[in-house]
């Protein structure tokens, strides 16, 4: 299967199974936009939630929830409106607006490293020179100027209190610093994450789930003292290994990772926080707990071009995407006192940390997710055809659905009892889904595209001797137990203390 | 206590403790942006997620996530680029941008239901009959104009491609009304909630938490066949009394409610559809057990004038605060097949469902609430004074903490055997805040203040015989017990399976 045949049955999966797809068809749609669905929105909840267990728990991290809109004097302040911006050209014939840089890396083979660098003018002279036309009408192109990419708005009846939807979350974060140290009981270091909608006013999003205008942005700040910048966990994860590609080896073309211990890159300077590798390591576990193994993941450095204005080190944590090949999963960026200075600067209100008679502006390092892209890698890397059909073999605790209870017939008294153990974990907590239509196979197969890892099923015997079996989605075999079990079963189950065999008496085919 | 003093007291509670506080103070701030400190955005999950529990679970209703902002085609068709607006005036002198309406409430003691009547041109009379001046400077005010309370935007690169942030979720439901459909299985009743920020660009909001520009929406739609519009729920509720104000009798000028049976109300023809009294009566149980009595609720019907374009039959259900007086809280609107309908006429896509052979246009009741307000609500009715301090008497499933963990003294292994309690606490899943610092008794009132529920204070007995006490905030009792037992019995107090009282042995003081 190719790689972007694979993304097409995964979108066409998405949308017959309400996991997401583009919003506003009924009106043509809008690049740029999906709308998760049922079984979509619960997979997308649990990725997040998944992340606080990951990132927020073990170290106590804060989370808030800031506004969505925010006034244009934060993002002045933050460089936001001098540096948010992207190259963008006009066709003077279908009058098309179209991203120069990706007409470059599309028509002329430029890398995306190699058009970052060039300002305006020499973007031009390069379109020119390698005769860039209009992507869609082969039209000639005007010339390129700036497009500014957040959204703009006016904030309440005054024409020039001028707003801009958020890029990110962490200026909701940096801005209320003040009051989350007083939280922090005036410690450092200590983290604040944010979870929430962000926009991004693409030019001309053309990557389905990938790349989006409005997403959900998973925003960690985490402040340290520069003077004692010793990360507390590090001996958790010295020992993982990173798979990086160093800024100084992109220079010599070189991709291929090299792959060190965080103790390592830590030691030789690959990466300079501490408290960065400690968040880079973290996040490496976390898709391999996602379902993306290590050699599919990389983490690459960016050249001090490609950086964003705040970053004195940055790297992108990238996966490999069947159809879009080395994608952006996360950001890691060492933004130094960047953001707080900047704050103090603009409002001036003092933004310092104390210690010890001691004033200062804190170090941040940010780990960055976008958990819309999440779903998309963890559907992708789920998906797995098996006897022309269609298993996504979610990790368990993924799974929007736990189980599906299914009478054998739909009379005799089974649908009665199948749907009394269906109330029955549901009391308990699980996603647990009735389905009485349809024969069992193609009930079987239809939880099996949605990833639902169990199947409960009630036959004539379950209602002599209290007894059903349970089969399991990736190897389809089945075991057969006691009502009275289910419960206390499928909770070790569900915990990874008990596997699927541990559940029943193997049922032969 | 003056109901003003208690609001001001909760906001200075809120701020100091990380509840919520006005946002970009840094940067004088902004009316109408609140921003969620850690422990408010935990008791503002906490009132989300209960929302699902009563509204969603029972009748597995479907959870969507969409997008903020929205192409603007999606609003002319629901009807609110023409209908979402209040009338606004400029003072000639000071020249700020006032509501005309809330001028003539606060200066002339007109009603909101005698001003939402009248036209711009009866406004401006009025405004002159009754020598309104600006709220601000006194200035003479200019004529009143319409102002459209959706922010407004534009979606990528072209001019024309205007945006607006959407005031409500259910639009970004209707519109996808075709994918839910076949979610649902083509198959009527169901409902589809969503739960997500929405942008309302008041004119001049001036009520803190209250009234807010940005704020989360629960708007939860749900569709019926109108030919067969019986709830199936209503054995569960049909004996809730209701507390209603009739619109007929606000027309005469009552305003004190009737009690009646939700039963009583249906057979009356008070309330139109069935499923809207089930919803109403399920949103009575709702504030209940988010601390607000029956007494202290009310269902107000809208008049004619005051309906949402879009409603057939309105209620607003209202709580009293103390500083607000009586405070909508949530909406019922049954919006028939208005915005099915129109989105049919406007995308010229076939929108109806079909049962038996015949297709029609389901009809949709609407509960919606606003989250924020919420969260004030709950702060309002939890706050009490005892002896000089606060408690905040949290029903237990919202405390942001369940549990203070206190070493009776820094020294001598307490702190050590503190912290270990904390952490099998949090790793059975408890939120566990330790304390070190400060009086014991400081450490009390500092976890009262936040409502967490229960103290354990670790002393030199614990260390002989694996004893502690646990602290009612409420009660300020003690109880005497075993380590060993504290996890069964935490987990049985926090399903509300067992009192204070049966936690252990009682300590006299």
């Amino acid at each position: 299967m190719q790689g972007s045949e694979k993304a097409e049955r995964i979108q066409e999966l998405a949308k017959r199974r309400g996991l997401f797809w583009p919003s506003y068809e009924i009106y043509g749609g809008l690049s740029g936009f999906v709308t998760f669905g049922p079984l979509g929105t619960v997979l997308k909840h649990k990725i997040e939630e998944k992340f606080r267990e990951f990132y927020t728990r073990p170290l106590s991290i804060l989370e808030i929830e800031s506004s969505v809109i925010l006034p244009s004097k934060i993002f002045e302040a933050s460089g936001h409106v001098e540096h948010f911006k992207e190259p963008m050209v006009e066709c003077t014939k279908c009058k098309r607006k179209l991203r120069v840089d990706h007409l470059l890396e599309e028509q002329a083979g430029m890398s995306d490293t190699e058009t970052e660098k060039l300002n305006l003018a020499e973007l031009q002279n390069e379109m020119e020179k390698r005769g860039v036309r209009c992507a869609e009408c082969g039209g000639v192109l005007g010339k390129p100027k700036y497009f500014m990419t957040m959204f703009t708005t006016t904030i309440g009846p005054y024409s020039d209190a001028l707003g801009y939807g958020r890029p990110e979350a962490a200026q909701g974060i940096f801005v209320e610093f003040r009051r989350l140290w007083e939280q922090a009981r005036e410690r450092l270091p200590f983290g604040v994450v944010q979870i929430g909608h962000a926009l991004r006013n693409e030019i001309s999003p053309r990557q389905g789930p990938i790349r989006l205008r409005e997403f959900t942005i998973m925003d960690l700040e985490f402040f340290f003292d520069p003077n004692d910048p010793e990360c507390t966990q590090l001996e958790k994860v010295e020992t993982e290994t990173l798979r990086l590609v160093r800024a100084e080896a992109k220079l010599r073309g070189e991709k291929e990772p090299i792959e060190v211990t965080v103790k390592e890159a830590l030691q030789k300077g690959y990466v300079k926080a501490e408290w960065q590798a400690y968040f880079m390591a973290l996040s490496k576990r976390f898709l391999v707990d996602l379902g993306v193994p290590d050699e599919k993941q990389r983490f690459m450095e960016k050249l001090d071009w490609e950086k964003a204005h705040y970053a004195a080190q940055s790297f992108d944590q990238e996966i490999y995407l069947e159809r879009w090949g080395w994608t952006e999963v996360s950001g890691y960026a060492y933004r130094t006192d960047f953001d707080l200075k900047r704050h103090m600067e603009f409002s001036g209100v003092d933004m310092r940390a104390f210690k010890e008679g001691r004033r200062f502006i804190p170090h941040v390092v940010e780990p960055s997710f976008g958990s819309d892209r999440l779903v998309y890698v963890v559907l992708e890397y789920a998906y797995q055809a098996k006897k022309d059909r269609v298993l996504l073999r979610l990790p368990r605790e993924l799974a929007p659905i736990h189980i599906g209870v299914y009478p054998l017939v739909g009379k005799d008294g089974l649908p009665e009892k199948a749907w009394q153990i269906r109330q029955m974990l549901a009391s308990e907590g699980f996603a647990a889904e009735y389905d009485e239509s349809g024969s069992i196979g193609r009930r079987y197969a239809r939880a099996d595209e949605v990833g639902t890892p169990l199947g409960i099923t009630i036959d004539y015997d379950s209602l002599k001797d209290d007894t059903i079996t349970i089969r399991d989605r990736d190897s389809w075999k089945q075991v057969r137990t006691h009502i009275g079990q289910l419960v206390d079963l499928l909770h070790a189950y569900f915990n990874y203390k008990k596997e699927f065999e541990d559940l029943g008496q193997l049922v032969r085919d």
